[in-house]
């Protein structure tokens, strides 16, 4: 057993549920106590580390990322503010598809050797669980590359991935105007070929105008329901497809972006229990005017998620603390909604009960920050430094 | 002597001046020699790192900060998200006096332990020079304590700081409605005391309805030159004041902020070779919505730095890499433009010539990338990985 003394805690149970002179005790991967130190039943013993009074909440959890992919998007950043038009980009090899091509260019060494920078500044800010989502592939080979690499990834940092096939998330240039024959041919194909080696947690696609229909949408949700894969999707993002409802009708985990979610979109995720996740980052990148309806959310009780959606060409961001501040100033989220948004329903976005809170239980996933409030977290424009992070009961060196 | 082979030279002259295969020879604490290695001269010899292709810039030069002060401002961030008035947060002791009141009660100790995390999450980004300001003691002994922990802080981490007094910075609460009496009988003592020491590198005030008048500042400005000491302001953020212009007439090095700057100011800065300083940080978080005249800065030609404005109130950032990105996408700033903003523009903003190009004579202060293109740095939505620094001719560990 360990005793983390001398905390201020953030249960993050029902808000903040904040513990002034908390104390937690540690029984190998899981929370075994936690409470007033003063009341720490005499049971417990073991080596108690005082934390000075430092800020504890349950590690962070990026629900929402795109981090394995190959080259980057800054030259077509910087042909956009030379005054290049979208058509210019485009010519030039930009867009989504530069990634694509490059991610199909990079071998399974080289998609990891970029991708860990961006998972060691996450885990530099006390992250935990990251879900990464494949989709820069667009055929089989490519796709399971993609997801080999995540799972790589939680091999070789102390993390855990969730794995996401996001096979519909563009249609590849020899697709163009085929959009179910690249269904047919490739996405579904590498979804089965991806589960079979067990390299998928779950399922999603880009329900959007210049992606999939709802109709294609339902198609690839179809295939991941008999496989018994979760769904969640990116929704309502550019415009309202009523791909909200339609990820609730499937009970999706989340629904995603969602700034042009309306009325019943709202009330089909509420009663489909189905998570909001709110990615302030591309919203800010691409300049998006329409705000996503945070009272509307809060008025049908819809846990909202903030995550950083990391990708190279419309949020290319690995900082939650980041994502949490942008939220608040952005969207008006308060510092409480921000952080129930990268712990508690960032693991209920996930679909992971045992995490995102500090209860007994729950697992020993925790952050100690050089922080003594809960709202900092949010309020600094980039990372609170971090103190130290504890990974299923292992204190990080 | 150090040469540095197979490098992606940035060197910022007359724009990104980029060298593709590349090599510099420092000796000792300066640039020998920059140029493309096949035009290497064989009379310079030293050992040779190979950088591997990776991109050099200058280091980065942060020239506004507040970052030495006491306490923070998230719980007044939390509660003017939870729907506080301005009112009512000052009611509860919130605003800029309540920093004011923290730094107070800060001893010389705590205030550096505060700065230090500030500092290195600098440095961590490829930061040699830092600008740091007093302003929240409003008192002869605080101000004094904030520059001796600002000139601490060069003595404690390998990085250059250039101090700035910043008495002009708000009206205490005993001076209210007596802002003459204020400058009189503390501002303007502290600046002669803190020259006397020898903590004054240049002097600064805030320009505005809510701090001090046109008329005002120009007496601490005749202070300054009285003392010999070169002169900036924050001029033109919330309202037009014509504080530009007033700098310019004083040959500031710069005038910073600018939201609402008109073309008289701009000329006047061109005349007089006053750098605009641009803080999106800033901009950012009070969710201004005029825009800095970018456009008009570029047709007078007035050299255009970037700066994180570090402050617990309105700008709680450290990231120089982050103002980058947030110029470029809130004001339409190119990434070369961004990047001179916080290497050549931003030494010019500090009356530093010696620095902020990679160029024979200059201070061997480079930042030495995980990336390949210059334009990288302002696309990520916060720190491009670093992968050295080399502070006047010494690499960090
Ligand atoms: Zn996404
Ligand atoms: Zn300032």
């Amino acid at each position: 057993m360990m005793i983390l003394g001398n905390a201020t805690v953030a249960t993050m149970v029902g808000g903040y549920g904040l513990i002034a002179a908390g104390a937690m005790v540690l029984d190998g991967a899981q929370v075994l106590w936690v409470g007033p130190e003063a009341d720490l039943p005499p049971r417990f013993t073991g080596h108690r580390h005082d934390l000075g009074g430092r800020l504890v909440t349950p590690a962070l959890i990026d629900c929402h990322s795109h981090l394995v992919f190959g080259g980057h998007r800054a030259v077509e950043f910087e042909m956009r503010l030379q005054g290049a038009s979208y058509e210019a980009v485009a010519r030039a090899g930009g867009g989504i598809l530069s990634t694509v091509r490059a991610t199909r260019a990079a071998t399974e060494a080289d998609l990891l050797a970029a991708a860990l920078p961006r998972v060691d500044q996450m885990l530099a800010e006390g992250v935990t669980t990251i879900e990464i989502k494949s989709g820069y592939g667009l055929d089989i080979e490519t796709e399971l590359r993609m997801l080999r690499v995540a799972r790589r990834i939680g091999v070789l940092r102390p993390v855990h991935v969730r794995t996401t096939f996001l096979g519909a998330h563009a249609i590849p240039p020899d697709y163009v105007g085929r959009p179910d024959d690249y269904l047919a041919e490739q996405a579904i194909p590498a979804l089965h070929a991806a589960h079979a080696e067990g390299l998928v947690d779950a399922v999603d696609g880009f329900c959007e105008g210049i992606a999939f229909s709802p109709a294609q949408i339902a198609r690839v949700f179809a295939v991941a329901q008999s496989l018994g894969l979760p769904v969640k999707l990116h929704a309502e993002q550019l415009s309202n497809l009523h791909g909200a409802a339609l990820a609730a009708r499937h009970g999706a985990l989340s629904a995603d972006h969602l700034e042009y979610l309306d009325a019943d979109g709202a009330a089909a995720m509420a009663d489909a229990g189905t998570v909001a996740v709110i990615l302030p980052g591309a919203f800010y990148a691409i300049r998006e005017t329409r705000l996503p309806p945070i009272q509307l959310l809060r008025d049908h009780d819809v846990p909202m998620a903030v995550a950083t959606d990391c990708n190279p060409g419309t949020s290319p961001m690995t900082s939650l603390c980041l994502a949490m501040n942008m939220a608040c100033t952005l969207f008006r989220l308060t510092p409480e909604e921000a952080l129930l948004g990268t712990t508690t329903h960032a693991a209920r976005a996930l679909g992971l009960p045992d995490r995102g809170s500090i209860a007994p239980g729950q697992r020993a996933d925790l952050a100690i920050w050089q922080a003594s409030h809960p709202a900092e977290l949010a309020y600094r424009i980039g990372p609170t430094p971090l103190h130290s992070r504890i990974f299923g009961g292992r204190l990080d060196a």
